[in-house]
């Protein structure tokens, strides 16, 4: 039929034992599962399966049962414990191929990087014969296209940057080259100082108000709480007004909380924001140790809106980098008010920024004394007029206080910036 | 029978649409794996679902074929979203009790941050009829076990740290306390400098060897390769000493590769060797951002090594910060070889560091030129006798630039220092 669309519906399937033993994350997962809802396909169910063939046939069985387009990554490398082409073979009953244009690629990067060519190498150049070979610019295992039983399979290889060219730039395109598919919109707003339930509490009449194919989601994370609304549809324009009324309705509710009306992380909503104001930023690490400033620099663009930082694990750099005094040092130490506001007051001066945070805190797990244990941080903003600060007693997890560090001094400096700006 | 061990196996089932929609990355699961396999516990699949109650029931059954122990993490908060606990109710045909413990918990927390105590809080403190309960002190649902024909159910939060605690203080000692569970010994080397086809080449007399109760796989990572050997066994010491002899044999063959023979990361092997020879290390970060200094100070102690580092984006600080010549940003720019030299040398000297990593590049997307497209990076290291320098071309990803800047100072930084201490 004509203006109908297809409802795909997808299945990961992640194949390795590293994501099994834990000795990695699967990040491919939610990379590929948003470029998939982008393009209107559902991912139905992620499978992470082992190494082992009869793993991987039954998991290949069970994908097929609730899903028409089956997206498995990884074991295509060189090595003896990389399985999952043959495994494909057998489920599939076919056998093998040598594909030049694959094997014009594996030698192209062999010799680019002047390394010998070995038997093994040429080995990943074979394809299997029912497929439709997708060539792998960035590495050497091509990826497989296959059609079976009104089902599609495609085989690409687990490593990150090999995997996405070849979804965004082979398979996306071709699957939407093929089918009709539906429109699904997503759109989040990131709330910070509210909790989940009170949230929901405050807009039940809006939650309960919503259409069947419309769904409401909260997801809370270290100070903040993102809402999400879900839409399906087939008319893009008509779904994503029907969306922004209620987003409207949700934002009117809890104006005080909202930070953006997307899903944008923190540090972007921060930058965005300065940016457009033409704001700097500079920033004084000590606890945080680096990740403050990681956090705003791995965004593209971030030059226009922060300087640089002093990460001052010494007390003596707090002293040379960021000009606090060591009577301050020797009488309140490193942890205290009066410390972390000079280093916010040095790091502005010495970096010449609008703005500047500083953070000083005992992340754990050792360091802690009785007057100040782990996860007691001090954070101050130094901003047009004045400096402010706060403490806060987060707990004894090291990762998650650098973390809970930062959100917190992101969102305390968006705050004095709205005070300071609103004239 | 006494003495014969149980060869548990587990499969951890996620709920969440935010994961299936790709809005978070699961790193619950690797977390949970990691642990599992610690206890002798062998995980067979890792399967993510939606918030929906059809394909909750289908996850549920598929994993009681093939799994004795299933964790199912998430979907236990107090908004209309989170769905979990009814759905378990409905698969194992059970009803709902509240329980004192866990409310008097909900309570606590509640009169700590002086929150008002809603209704949907106090529900979450009711419990599956057939389950015991698992106190969640981090938080306010608590998770619940449940024996149901055979097979061990588990349901927790999907909030990272009160999962965590659950599995560590309550579910994994469970088990053992009932169970006597086989051993699982992995044992890692770590290679830098090496590809994984010539690597499995040279070692392939060692692979060949292997009985079958012994497992290698390479995890090649932006300029590293892990070789991991996994066990399978009854007795710890026995397996262990068993897998030592190959892990000898391989780092024989390969020795010139050989950074760790454990699983560690690498910014962890260099501080390592740095803190047992008294060595410290300062870092000038420009286009890393702050991310080499995060990656050394996520550990605990990294303190005794690391002093801090200047993450100087802008000109005027590279200058101020670090005393590069402004006459060498006029003639070469920032991105260049006696920029990089000035920068390490400019941290060495301010910073009073044994050693000193310095990085400048573009990470891109922007900022490219015909001369020096995006993906060039320039990287120093100044030791006791001299700064060394070299120029790579990574590629377009900013993510992936960054990522491989941050491996590759690190890999020369201990190149070096080899090379300085062999006397």
């Amino acid at each position: 039929m004509p203006g109908t669309t297809f409802n795909m519906r997808a299945e990961i399937i992640t194949i390795g034992d590293e994501i099994l033993i834990g000795q990695i994350v699967d990040t491919n997962s939610a990379w590929m599962a948003q470029k998939l809802n982008l393009a209107g396909i559902k991912v139905k169910q992620i499978s992470s399966v082992s190494d082992d063939r009869q793993h991987i046939l039954e998991a290949l069985n069970e994908s097929k049962g609730r899903a028409d387009l089956i997206l498995i990554t990884g074991g295509l490398g060189p090595t003896k414990d990389d399985i999952t082409k043959k495994t494909l073979a057998e489920y599939f009953n076919t056998g093998f191929r040598l594909d030049q244009d694959a094997l014009e690629n594996v030698r192209r990067i062999f010799s680019k990087y002047k390394a010998p060519l070995l038997e093994s190498n040429i080995k990943q150049a074979e394809v299997l014969e029912n497929c439709i070979t997708l060539l792998n610019l960035n590495g050497t295992a091509p990826g497989m296209w296959i059609e079976h039983e009104d089902r599609i399979f495609v085989s690409m290889p687990g490593v990150p940057f090999e995997m996405m060219y070849m979804m965004e730039e082979l398979v996306i395109p071709k699957i939407k080259k093929t089918f009709k598919l539906p429109v699904i919109v997503h759109h989040t707003i990131l709330t910070a100082g509210i909790g989940e339930s009170i949230l929901a509490e405050k807009i039940a009449s809006v939650e309960d108000s919503l259409p069947a194919h419309i769904k409401l989601a909260y997801l809370p994370k270290l100070g903040t709480v993102r809402i999400r609304l879900s839409g399906n549809g087939q008319n893009e324009e008509l779904l994503k007004n029907e969306i922004s009324v209620y987003v409207k309705r949700i934002t009117d509710l809890v104006s005080e909380f909202v930070m953006a009306e997307k899903d944008t992380p923190i540090e972007k909503v921060v930058m965005d924001y300065m940016e457009s104001r033409k704001l700097t930023l500079s920033v004084a690490e000590s606890c945080t140790g680096g990740y403050i400033s990681h956090q705003l620099t791995q965004h593209p663009g971030s030059s226009k809106v922060f300087l640089g930082a002093a990460v001052t694990y010494s007390n003596e750099l707090k002293i040379s980098m960021l000009g606090v005094l060591e009577e301050t040092l020797r009488n309140y130490g490193a942890v205290s008010e009066e410390t972390v506001k000079e280093m916010a007051k040095g790091a502005h001066s010495a970096f010449h920024s609008d703005y500047s945070i500083a953070v000083s805190g005992i992340a754990g797990p050792d360091g802690g004394t009785e007057e100040k244990p782990v996860g007691t941080i001090w954070i101050a903003i130094t901003g047009r007029s004045k400096t402010i600060s706060r403490k806060y007693n987060f707990g004894n997890k090291r990762i998650q206080n650098i973390e809970r560090s930062a959100t917190t001094a992101l969102i305390m400096l968006y705050k004095l910036m709205n005070q300071e700006q609103v004239c």
